[in-house]
């Protein structure tokens, strides 16, 4: 795939802009960023943490790895140029998304620090939240729902995280939440504390 | 690009459905689709649209074809194929936020009949408007804001629509506003009385 940049286009700019549509719902748009290893937890607990703002009142949005491979990103596979296409793509999603004055939850492996600082940089100031979904490799593995761990040990699946393909820790996430020693419960929790005393979200009743 | 379909993933379910959010909402999330030729209005008319709708208080936002080709869509052209590409992942992104419960407005000259289809099919029934934004080719040229036209004629822009590349009418829209026959307030309203009207949301004040 060509970057080819369309030189017969020009930018229109919005008539209503995030600061408007903060002020409109009464709390930040942003982008909560959950990036780790695979059954770290990610996908459940953006859905978590989405249950909680929505029953706020809050309009939040879990955008989930495998479900924009079903369908945006169903071209790309798992190759270090597909994997950045994939987090490049999805980064301005979740712009798009925060834009709208939405809260994004971004549930990625996004394996390579350099893609997330990318997705980060789309962003203003304080609207992207890096939360690292921390969970050591072994009982990923032992959790392994879907059997992913087994196969890429097998061989069967090639460039597997966490196997054969490396996962780059966060150097200065927002957030760190240990999955394998506190509970989704507590760790959605955490999250929604973090958007409380920094100002995101009004306080909780 | 090829068609890789990644065999490790598997679907996510929400927690929250769509009709949750129109719930939460009191209206109908939908997509509005504006078809037609460049400068035919579509991004203007989208925008005045989205701020009539913000106005009253609904989460309504601007996909404009010219702003994704900047980003999201940066790495493609104009030839039938990037054009293809270019609507299917607008397309997908639009669903995106309808299923966040979004009032989409997407802007995109979409000149194929099969693309704006296929755009249609990821909605479930009645979430899918398509808006014929009607305008003689020799208006559109004659406004030309961008000197566009007048380029292609020159040969210096290959592949534009309405000058050496087909638009495809649509064959059923919703609803047809024809920029050259009526101002754009009128069209806006149009629009909006057609929600308003089909129960999409609730009457003005």
């Amino acid at each position: 795939m060509t970057e080819t940049h369309a030189t017969n286009i020009t930018w229109h700019p919005a008539l209503i802009t995030q600061e408007d549509r903060e002020r409109a719902n009464g709390y930040r748009a942003l982008i909560l960023w959950l990036t780790g290893l695979p059954s770290a937890g990610k996908s459940t607990l953006a859905h978590t943490v989405e249950m909680k703002l929505f029953q706020r009142g809050l309009n939040a949005y879990v955008l989930d790895g495998d479900n924009l491979r079903h369908r945006l990103n169903r071209n790309l596979g798992f190759t270090p140029e597909d994997r950045k296409e994939n987090i490049r793509r999805v980064g301005e999603v979740a712009r798009l998304f925060a834009d709208a004055g939405v809260i994004v939850l971004a549930a990625f492996i996004s394996p390579y620090r350099e893609d997330r600082a990318q997705a980060r940089a789309l962003n203003r100031e304080g609207r992207f939240v890096e939360v690292y979904v921390k969970c050591s490799v072994e009982t990923c593995a032992e959790r392994d729902p879907k059997g992913l761990y087994k196969r890429a040990r097998r061989g069967e699946i090639q460039g597997f995280t966490g196997v054969d393909a490396p996962y780059e820790e966060p150097d200065k996430p927002e957030i760190v939440v240990e999955t394998d020693r506190h509970s989704m419960q507590e760790c959605a929790g955490a999250i929604i504390r973090y958007l409380e005393e920094n100002g995101f979200i009004p306080a909780g009743a």
